[in-house]
C-alpha cells in the first residue's frame, strides 16, 4: 500500500516541469517530458499557461514539441496548439507529417484554424487544405500527400539524385512511385531496387506496373484491409482519373484497425462506440453511449415480461416451472453470445462473408445441436431433482431437457442469421450485440418453453 | 436467386485448373490461380494429386507457387508441400521469407520435416532451424533473421556497395542495422539516410544509437505493441548479450495483433479462442471451444436457481415478484456486459492499466449511478402498473426501482474490479467474459432484490 498514486506522480511532474520552464533548464524539461510520455501523462501539458508553453517552445524547439504532440491524442494536441501563438503553432505543425497535422487541425476551433494555416508555409498549408477536403473516415482522410514520385524515363542514378532533393519532405521513401505527365500512376519501385541496380537501368524497366491502389473516397477500413492483406508498407491512393493523390502508410493503418476493432467490441458489448480514448472519456460520455441501448434492451425485457406473465396460470399450477426459467433462457443466451461474437469477428477480419451464409449456418446449427444435446441431457438429469409435487417427474425432466436442446439450436441460428443479414444490408453487424441477441432469446425462449411444458405436462 | 453458389464456383475452378495443368497451359493456370486467390479458395490446391502439383510447379515455377502458398494459412500450405517432392518443396520454401517458412514448417508432419530441411540450401535451412528453436508465441518465434547489418566504420558509399550484395536476401532494407564485431546492436539508420547523404559520411555519424529493441523471449503481443506504439516498420530483436538476432516487421505484427484481438473477442463472448480460421473450424472444434464455458455458466446458473428457490415463499406471497426477476437481473447484466467490454478493450490497447484502478472505478461507479438513476426511475414508474393484489403499489414500485439502481451500480463495480484484478494477477482479463459477469450479477442480484423486497414489502 506504499504505491504512489498516479495523481501524485502527475502533480509532481507538472510542478517540476513548471520550475524547469521558469528556470529555462532544457535538460530537466526534456527529461520530465520523457517521463510524462512514459507515464502516459502528456495531457498534463494542457495545464501549462500560454506563457509557459511559449517558454517551453523556446527551450525545446519545434521539432521536440512536435514529437510530443504527435503522441497525444488529436484533441489534446489541438488544445495545446490553440494556446500558443499562431507562429509557434505553425512551426510545430510543419514538423508533423501532413496527415497527422490534418487530424490535429480538425480538432482546432474553426475560428483559430484559418490563422494557423495562414501562419504556415504556403505549400504545407495547401497540402493540409487538400486533405481536409476529404471525409475523415475515407482513404483520402488518412492518406498523406508526402510521397515520392518520379517519371518513367529517368535512369536509376538520375532518379537517386532527384530523390535526394525531395526525400526530406517525404514520410516514407520505401516505395517510389512512377507517374506520367498527368500524374497518373504507372508503377512503383522500391528504393532498394533503385539503389541496388545498375546505375543506367531505366526506371520504366525497374518498376512493377501491376499495382494495388485504393480510390480516394473508399472507406478507410477497406483501405486498411487491402494494405494488410497484401503486406504492404504503403498503399497508393488514386482519384477517378487514376492520378496519384496520396499514400496510406502502415502506421496509419494500425491506428485505423485498432479504432475500428474497439468500436466493434464496444458495440458487441451493447453500447455505442466511445468517440474518445477510455481514460479521457467522462462519465457523462460513457452514460450517453450506454443509455440508449440499455433503454432499448429494457423495453425488450418488458416484452419478455408480458409474455412471461401470460403464462402465470401455468406457473400457479407448477411453481417449479417459473423457478427454472432463468437457467433455460440463460443457457440459450450464452450460446447466442458465443456464436455472435465469433461470427462478427470472423466477418470483420474477412474470414467469413455474407455469401458463405449457408455454410456458416450449417456449421453453427450442427455445433448448436451438439451443445444442445450435451446441455439438454444434463438438464434432463437434473430435472428429476426439482420439486415435482405438481407434475410428473419424467415429464418435467423431458420438458426442461428438450427446451435446452431446442433453445440452443434456435440461439445458434438467430445469432448466425441476424449479423449476416445486417451485413448483406450494409449495416455494421456488430450492432447486434450479445445483449441484444440474449434479449431475443429471452422473449422467444419463454414461448418455446411454455409451449413444450403445456404439451408434455398438463 | 440466380447467384452461383460458392461451392459451384469452387468446383468449376478446380476442374479448370486440372485441365490447364494437364494441358500444360501456363496462362490459364495462372489466371485461375489468381481467381482462386480472389475467391479465397486457394485451399482447393489441396485437392490436386501429387502428380498434378508437380506439373503445376513445372508450369508456374517456384516463385509463383511460393506467392500462392504464402497467402494460404500455414496448415494448408504445409499440406500441399507435403505432397510434393522434397526438392520441389524445398525450392518453394527458399522463396518464402524465413519467418513465414518456419510457420509453415511447424505444421509439417515431423517425419517429413527433416527431409525438407536437408533438401534446402544449408544456409536457409540453418536459419529456419534457429527460428524453430524459439517458442512460437515469443518475439523470437515471429522474427526474421533476414535483416541487413553493417559495421560502424564504413563510409556511406561503401555501405551502399555492401548492401547491394546482401539486399536480395533481406526481407526489408528500410532500416540498416549497425553492429560491432560481436554482433551487438549499436544503432540503426534508414536506407534513405544512407543513400541521400554525402558519400563520405561515416555510418557511425549517420546512425541513431537511441534504439527501441525487444528481448528474443518477450511475448509476441508485447513486441507488437512496442512496434505499433513507436510507429516503426521493423523492430530489432536482441538476445541476453545485446546481440542482434532478428527483426520483427510491421506485416507480421498486424497478424499478431489481429490474432490476439480475435482471441479477446471470442473470450469476451464466452468461449475459448479458436485455433483455426473460422471457416476452416469444424463444428466439433467449435463445440469443444464453447462447451467448457457453457458448462461452467450452466453450473453458475444452478447456483442462481438454488438462491432463487430459497425465496419461493416470498414469490408465493406475491407472484409479481417472480415475474419481475428477469428484467431486474437482465438490466444489471447488460450494464455489466457494456462495462466489461469497454474496460477489457481499453486495457488490451494500453489505454487503461491496473494502476489506474481507482480512477476507472470512480468513473464507472459515477456512470453506473447515472444509468441506475435513469433506469431506476423508469422501473419505479412502471412498477405501479403491475398486479398489486398482494402488495402495496408504492412499496412494490420502490422495491423494483431501487433494485435496478443498486444492481446497476453493483454491476458496474463488479465488471470493473474483476478484469483489473485478473490483469494484476497476470491472468488475461478477457476470461471474465460478458456471460460470466452476467452470471455473477444474476446470482447476487436475486439476493439483493429479495432482501430489498422483504424490507419494503412484508
Amino acid at each position: 500500500m506504499l504505491e504512489t498514486s498516479p495523481a501524485a506522480v502527475e502533480a509532481s511532474l507538472l510542478v517540476g516541469l513548471r520550475q524547469a520552464v521558469a528556470a529555462g533548464d532544457a535538460i530537466v524539461a526534456r527529461s520530465l517530458a520523457a517521463r510524462m510520455l512514459e507515464e502516459d501523462a502528456l495531457a498534463l501539458l494542457e495545464d501549462l499557461q500560454p506563457a509557459e508553453l511559449s517558454r517551453l517552445f523556446a527551450i525545446l524547439g519545434d521539432e521536440s514539441l512536435a514529437q510530443l504532440l504527435a503522441r497525444l491524442d488529436d484533441r489534446d494536441a489541438a488544445g495545446i496548439l490553440s494556446r500558443m501563438t499562431a507562429a509557434q503553432a505553425a512551426d510545430i505543425l510543419e514538423e508533423i507529417d501532413p496527415d497527422d497535422a490534418t487530424d490535429i487541425l480538425e480538432e482546432v476551433d474553426p475560428d483559430l484554424l484559418e490563422g494557423l494555416l495562414v501562419a504556415m508555409e504556403p505549400d504545407e498549408a495547401a497540402e493540409i487544405r487538400d486533405l481536409m477536403s476529404y471525409p475523415p473516415e475515407s482513404a483520402g482522410g488518412i492518406m498523406t500527400p508526402a510521397f515520392v514520385a518520379i517519371s518513367p524515363g529517368l535512369r536509376a542514378d538520375q532518379a537517386v539524385v532527384a530523390l535526394r532533393r525531395v526525400a526530406e519532405e517525404a514520410e516514407t521513401v520505401n516505395y517510389v512511385y512512377v507517374v506520367d505527365r498527368e500524374e497518373r500512376l504507372l508503377g512503383v519501385l522500391s528504393l532498394h531496387a533503385l539503389v541496388l541496380t545498375r546505375p543506367t537501368t531505366l526506371v520504366r524497366d525497374l518498376m512493377i506496373s501491376d499495382i494495388v491502389t485504393v480510390p480516394v473516397l473508399a472507406d478507410q477500413e477497406d483501405a486498411a484491409r487491402i494494405l494488410t492483406d497484401h503486406d504492404l508498407l504503403a498503399l497508393p491512393v488514386v482519384d477517378l482519373e487514376g492520378r496519384l493523390v496520396g499514400i496510406i502508410t502502415a502506421d496509419d493503418v494500425a491506428d485505423v484497425i485498432e479504432a475500428e476493432t474497439t468500436e466493434d467490441i464496444e458495440r458487441l458489448g451493447g453500447s455505442q462506440p466511445l468517440s474518445e480514448p477510455y481514460l479521457r472519456a467522462s462519465p457523462f460520455l460513457l452514460f450517453r453511449k450506454r443509455v440508449v441501448w440499455l433503454f432499448v434492451l429494457f423495453m425488450a425485457q418488458f416484452v419478455t415480461i408480458e409474455i412471461y406473465s401470460s403464462y402465470e396460470g401455468d406457473i400457479r399450477r407448477a411453481a417449479v416451472l417459473g423457478i427454472l426459467v432463468p437457467i433455460l433462457i440463460g443457457t440459450g443466451g450464452n450460446v447466442g453470445s458465443q456464436t455472435v461474437s465469433t461470427i462478427i469477428r470472423a466477418m470483420s477480419v474477412g474470414e467469413a462473408e455474407p455469401r458463405h451464409i449457408l455454410r456458416i449456418l450449417r456449421k453453427e446449427l450442427i455445433t448448436g445441436l451438439g451443445l444442445g444435446l450435451t446441455m439438454g441431457v444434463l438438464m434432463y438429469g437434473r430435472g428429476f431433482f426439482y420439486d415435482q409435487s405438481d407434475v410428473d417427474a419424467r415429464a418435467l425432466a423431458l420438458t426442461v431437457g428438450s427446451t435446452v436442446l431446442i433453445l440452443t439450436v434456435w440461439a445458434a441460428g438467430v445469432a448466425t442469421v441476424l449479423p449476416i443479414t445486417l451485413s448483406k444490408l450494409r449495416i455494421d453487424p456488430a450492432v447486434v450485440s450479445a445483449p441484444f441477441i440474449t434479449s431475443i432469446i429471452d422473449a422467444t425462449g419463454v414461448v418455446i418453453y411454455f409451449t413444450i411444458a403445456r404439451a408434455l405436462l398438463f
